[in-house]
């Protein structure tokens, strides 16, 4: 039997393990071709139905018609922060960000490098603690496009609506909620996420594009900077990350066949209930540092009365086999990660170990 | 038994089935964790392991001292056709480069984007067919860096020779032919690579940099686009394509332990000279396409007599378990891929159906 914790690291995270289980059967030779999907040409027909199978399943559970493509590019959520503006920010416009923490802030910071920006909104100063809400947004006329975070892993807080932004393209890193949850994805004009958290390992990004905001993309541009090359090629035109897009793929294959994410958001709905009830019950002692308006379904971001019975919950805890509960080393604490690959039995895992500490602590 | 072939694709390409191996063996649970590493934290001190010493056997391998830093990024040797002007070419100066084909023209067609380029030498009046000697070479004063590429998979030529290019930085793609064979690596003030030929999967860009060049960063850039950035967190700014650095970890360990540099050129050196032997004997019907002081030891390209033989002698190739022998399809013909991880056993397979085909055709 193979020792497996429960892993609720941030990310990189947990993936199914029946995905791990397909991808190890196939490592040696993948589907009779007697290479592994490690060594198969990203010209060959087995690699082309990989790629063009991720693109399909992906716009199918997010709903999504012919007019996005879907790229699969390496670089990380990180890189798209420069070249959202690189693509899309003209002079005399503004690039707008609602600033809801440390990667939003970092977003902006990088078109700071390129252009202009503007704070749509913000909730710096009280912390980063919540979202702001539609009536908080200002949009100026002459904004490239609208970026949002839509959900924030080291604060532990995600927005539960999509912002209207007029005629504004939209843009969201949802590199920690994509795929959790059923929403109208079609609001969006350009969704991008590093796919280490809900769709696979680290290695590839995910960028949902749609035609209209495709096409403004500006003329003279560094070719593989240039969103329009890649999705001109399918993701093809030089060699792609194969196997994390071929991960990728077995999980949207095994979302699809569990329901879709209506049943994803199902079981994601239980699993952050089953911890937030207990924040609710007892709140004086698991402290949880998200306003309940925006509290993520991806992140339980949480606080012990003391630093030292922190640490004693995130050292017992590991003991138990339930590891990654650390918060972000920029504001500690605790920090249960949620993701779709994580199972309610985790959750309720978590749950029991919170309160058997409660009660001895 | 495990089905394999004999894979001489051009990359991505074969690795060492015994990597292959302890990347299953390990999969469900890198030693003892519980988890894959395809789901560890990149902060985690597993991570931190693979990633310092990948860079460290690199080093090593190469015989290069710490004024050199290891970078490993993602987007490919394309992106970096992109990132090297970007960095490092300022007003008043030119890239040079040297145009050994499709590989080098890229990578200068992306620096005319940003800035002014001159040909220090080409060999693309005789069709690419040879590179470029030390004799032919001009380099202005005021070149920002040389740029070369070390192996040109397309056409089968490669460097025999470090260029001497004065007190201009030499700048090399050796993204077929890194770690292949003994060379005065620190002649090169920096080195990148795709790792999918000669160390391991697609999905991770291999830079080694040196000192003085990162000092020459230019300053206002996007911190991804920035060697700096990645250089001074160890890799470790974002989260990296942790997979792909744990293969070419593996990789890397299996060159060391099986005598280095020297032992891998030794096998390649028998390799190439087992096929070549064969076009030397019978040039009329085995066509090399490259010069012979210019023969690439990692891509041997010939044609045959007719185009109606290549497809044949492709195809029977294939029904005996030796694939991706067809030639990049600008050019045509055959290539014979030969990276570190094909086994010589493996170019004496393709040579004996050389001899047999030859035989009966």
């Amino acid at each position: 039997m193979t020792h497996r914790v429960f892993n609720f690291n941030p990310g990189p995270s947990t993936l199914p393990l029946d995905v791990l289980q397909t991808v190890r059967e196939e490592l040696l030779d993948y589907r009779g071709t007697g290479m592994s999907v490690l060594e198969i040409s990203h010209r060959s027909p087995e690699y082309d139905a990989i790629n063009a199978e991720a693109m399909a399943l992906l716009k199918e559970l997010m709903g999504l018609g012919d007019e996005y493509k879907i790229l699969f590019v390496g670089g990380g959520a990180s890189t798209q922060f420069a070249l959202i503006p690189m693509n899309f920010l003209r002079g005399g416009q503004v690039g707008a960000y609602v600033d809801t923490g440390t990667w939003s802030t970092k977003a902006m910071q990088e078109a700071q490098i390129q252009g202009n920006t503007v704070l749509a909104a913000s909730s710096k100063e009280a912390g980063y603690t919540y979202v702001p809400k539609q009536e908080d947004l200002e949009i100026p006329d002459n904004s490239a496009y609208l970026h949002i975070t839509t959900n924030n892993t080291i604060k532990g807080t995600q927005y539960h609506y999509v912002p209207e932004a007029g005629g504004v393209p939209l843009i969201a890193d949802m590199s920690s909620d994509i795929c959790s949850r059923r929403m109208d994805f079609s609001r969006f004009a350009m969704i991008y996420a590093g796919a280490q958290k809900n769709l696979g390992p680290s290695g590839v990004t995910v960028v949902v594009i749609r035609d209209d905001l495709l096409e403004r993309c500006l003329d003279v541009l560094p070719t593989m900077l240039n969103y329009q090359t890649h999705a001109a090629k399918q993701s093809l035109y030089n060699t792609p990350p194969c196997f994390a897009v071929y991960i990728v793929k077995l999980v949207l294959e095994r979302i699809k066949h569990g329901g879709g994410l209506e049943a994803v958001a199902k079981v994601n709905e239980k699993k952050k209930d089953t911890i937030y009830a207990l924040i609710d019950q007892d709140p004086d002692y698991f402290r949880g540092t998200a306003r309940e308006d925006s509290r993520s379904w991806m992140n339980v971001t949480l606080r012990l009365p003391s630093e030292d019975l922190e640490k004693k919950f995130i050292a017992e805890a590991k003991k138990r086999g339930l590891v990654g509960l650390k918060g972000h080393r920029s504001v500690g604490g605790i920090r249960i990660s949620l993701y779709n690959a994580m199972t309610l039995e985790g959750a309720e895992k978590v749950a029991a170990f919170m309160q058997a500490f409660r009660k001895a602590n």
